[in-house]
């Protein structure tokens, strides 16, 4: 029986660091490299537990658990990782760790280049999602652990849980993409597009070299709230905002808002505060980028390499990641007699409902993970 | 048999001033007024065969023809209007006149106030749709026409059809609503809200007052590019252009564009010339406000109010007015026992639809006209 309510209890985010050179899909080199990661539940002694949790566009590598008793907030997956939850952490030992390109601990364009003593900033190099998988597997590697029980993400953590089934076979049991895509669809670019436009149009981005105090705080709010619209559906903004005005101001004040554009704004502002702007940026890049086709022949020839079962989700509401999207690869993957279980969920909160209504499409994963033990 | 080659020739945007105080929904008085129109075709003696066209968003007065010879575009929906053509100006008199609040000859916020002999900018005051149905009435009124054929338009040019014929039901004997919807859903709104938010963050903007030499143009580009995506959709994007990198820039370049990048920046920037950045955001709000049910107890009581026979078009791609905004109206009309009749048109072009694919419904129109005379 899944309980839903113990917690992993007080954590902490450990750094690693590897004095590599990473030769990036680019043909660049990035290193050395700081990788922020938590971990909850006890590896085995054979090492044969470990599930590997890798997260979306903004996510970190804090995914369970509270820094101290007074933290308000949980990490990001809290709902899924803990003692008697789905990812079990009295069987499993979960590892989640921040992607490089981000801001929350791992090496990204607002890190210092030691060649140079400043921050990367717009020196950073071009990433693809496989060279965050990349420098996830030096975390695996440091951490002993030969072979993941799963791998399993959200939105660009599908991406990574697919990336890792493909390039590390050997080391990979099993594959969860939830919400993801086989490549992002113009129509996420075009979304992306707007945000990169909305920063590079604020006076105080300069190019990336704005100072740390003085982020472009309008641009960025503004791109925050682009990718905040793509996240939801029509059908969440009718449930939750409606046509509502705001009660503050007149509806034919020029300046007057519906409810959801106040939703939008205090969002994209409080975001400001947290995520650095060219991370925002890189990573969006990393996502416009995504083909699971990239460097293979074709999309067959890239899915040929993924010999371990895959159990994909997409969500009836969702046009960023649409659900034919999922399907164009599971269809794919059933044609290579590929082991894989696909379910569309039903959902009306959009891209978000994997965050949303996990207890959807968890007991799904729960049986997908007891088969493999 | 309808025939596409033929044009209505040269014509010339025309000027009417009224010298009224024009009661608008908000309480505020707007006069005098200029509206800019253009008809096409010969009024009959009787004065029985006008059909008037309503424009979208940025549209204008010039819906067929050219200013002359050597002009390279004809009006924006030249495909439906002229001799033999769906709007058939052998036997119809058609009319279009740019809305009150644009900025293409009729009075928006950027006309000088005569009260200040300066530019309205933000102390116009918002409008609805109903107000720049309101000002049509008295251009119809002052071309001496009692009752219209029919009134017909596409997305804000449905919102039009569908207010004349609840407001002047003596005035219309029948609408012709293409791509609207009863009233804009959040998800509409909040796109509209990040155009806004894109042109407010622009220092030229001024809160209103730029010079017009001087328009915000870095982010009215922006809010375009917006408008934009909202008005395509996946499957146009992925006919058009794919997952297409710009031949100019390398994948790996923190700047290099995809192909429908490209094309947003590039139709952005070229909108900012020829619209007024003012009534693009007056435009947008009264698209936000627009429910037909306003000031009515309900929908179905506004709608009572139609007693002429409409005739609905949805288009199957179309996420900003979708098919269910449509049916909503349509299922309400039924319900009212009100003549009805409504089309689902299979297209992929989004919104845009009823500009680019008018051969999958323009047949329903042409009979439909052809029941009423």
């Amino acid at each position: 029986m899944t309980r839903l309510n113990d917690s992993v209890g007080i954590v902490t985010t450990q750094y690693v660091d590897f004095d590599v050179e990473l030769q990036l899909e680019s043909g660049r080199l990035l290193g050395p490299l700081t990788l922020a990661y938590e971990t909850y539940g006890t590896l085995s002694a054979s090492a044969d537990n470990a599930i590997l949790v890798c997260h979306a566009w903004t996510g970190d590598a804090h995914a369970a658990g509270r820094y101290d008793p007074e933290d308000r907030k949980p990490g990001w997956w809290d709902g899924m990782i803990g003692p008697g939850k789905v990812l079990d952490t009295d069987r499993y030992f979960v590892i989640c760790s921040n992607v490089i390109g981000s801001c929350q601990g791992s090496t990204g364009p607002a890190s210092l280049n030691p060649r140079t003593g400043k921050p990367y900033n717009l020196s950073f190099p071009v990433l693809m999602v496989r060279d965050m998988v990349r420098a996830q597997k030096l975390l695996i590697d440091h951490l002993g652990i030969e072979t993941l029980l799963a791998v399993i993400g959200g939105s660009m953590g599908a991406m990574q849980s697919l990336e890792w089934g493909i390039h590390y076979p050997e080391r990979v049991r099993s594959v969860i993409p939830i919400a993801g895509t086989g490549r992002t669809s113009p129509m996420a670019i075009a979304l992306n597009a707007l945000a990169r436009q909305a920063i590079y149009n604020d006076p105080s981005w300069r190019k990336g070299n704005y100072r740390p105090e003085h982020p472009p705080v309008d641009g960025f709010a503004l791109a925050r709230a682009v990718g905040h619209i793509s996240f939801l559906s029509d059908a969440s903004m009718q449930l939750k905002f409606g046509r509502r005005f705001s009660a503050r101001d007149g509806m034919f004040d020029f300046f007057g808002q519906f409810e959801i554009e106040r939703y939008l704004e205090y969002n994209g502002g409080n975001f400001v505060g947290r995520f650095d702007t060219n991370a925002f940026l890189y990573l969006a890049k990393a996502l416009d980028l995504y083909d699971v086709a990239w460097n293979f022949d074709s999309r067959e020839d890239a899915l040929r390499n993924l010999r371990c079962p895959s159990l994909w989700f997409a969500f009836s509401s969702d046009w960023l990641y649409t659900p034919a999207q999922t399907e164009e690869v599971v269809a794919a993957l059933r044609t290579l007699g590929q082991p894989v279980s696909y379910h569309l969920i039903e959902s009306d909160y959009g891209h978000d409902s994997f965050l949303v209504e996990p207890e959807k499409f968890t007991h799904y994963i729960v049986e997908f993970l007891d088969r493999l033990r």
